[in-house]
């Protein structure tokens, strides 16, 4: 066992281990700024589009379907490259974006932090970058 | 339903959404250089303790129970402040840390990426920063 692990976190061949949906999570980061954009999950065959096409594509357990992120936005992911943790079962993609990558209007999902203090406060630090009623037509 | 949405993803209250195991998933950053060092999760208890501590504190799924990051090696986490996603079902988790933060010795866990044009070789990135032997008599 001891062996296997070693190769898992030591060695050089990608195993990604996806978990019992089928599905690995992937934290979604700018390549220039390392902000942590979105977080998702991706099962076998959208990391293998991802990998094909350099697009950001993901599986949307909600409509239970590969999902090309921007696909209705627009505002698509350039993959400029895929890390993967000790025990391969999580993955950081770094990507370069044309536009704000929450659906709620911002540049990536994160922008509340809670309150200095507080168990129970938010306050915003993101910056609306465009509009979802424009974007998704909502 | 929508009411409720627009609550949880414009409203300042933090509602963190635990998933049926009553985990949280965390992604921890480097403070200062937004670098991800891991990807972790909470349970209620440890969102409550990291709050009240300021120390990074997750729930480990393998001995089933609350875990000081730390602990054993030293590295502890300071954490300087925590983000909420859109839908309140992930966190960040802005750290300043002491020492490498993966047991394989590194700073952080995303120390391999994959090869540029394969789907299956990695190749070494990240800079070994601790002999995990001497850390944690293995």
């Amino acid at each position: 066992m001891a062996a296997k692990s070693n190769n898992i976190e030591e060695g050089l061949t990608f195993k990604p281990k996806f978990d019992q949906q089928g599905l690995i999570p992937v934290v979604t980061v700018d390549a220039d700024s390392n902000e942590v954009l979105m977080v998702a999950n991706m099962n076998a065959a959208a990391l293998e589009a991802t990998l094909a096409s350099g697009k950001g594509t993901y599986f949307s357990r909600s409509r239970a379907k590969l999902w090309v992120k921007g696909e209705q936005s627009g505002h698509e992911q350039k993959v400029v490259e895929i890390m993967v943790d000790c025990d391969q079962d999580c993955l950081v993609m770094k990507v370069k974006v044309s536009g704000g990558q929450c659906h709620v209007g911002y540049r990536g999902c994160f922008y509340r932090r809670v309150k200095k203090g507080s168990s129970d406060q938010l306050e915003l630090v993101g910056r609306r970058v465009f509009d979802p009623k424009e974007v998704y037509g909502k």
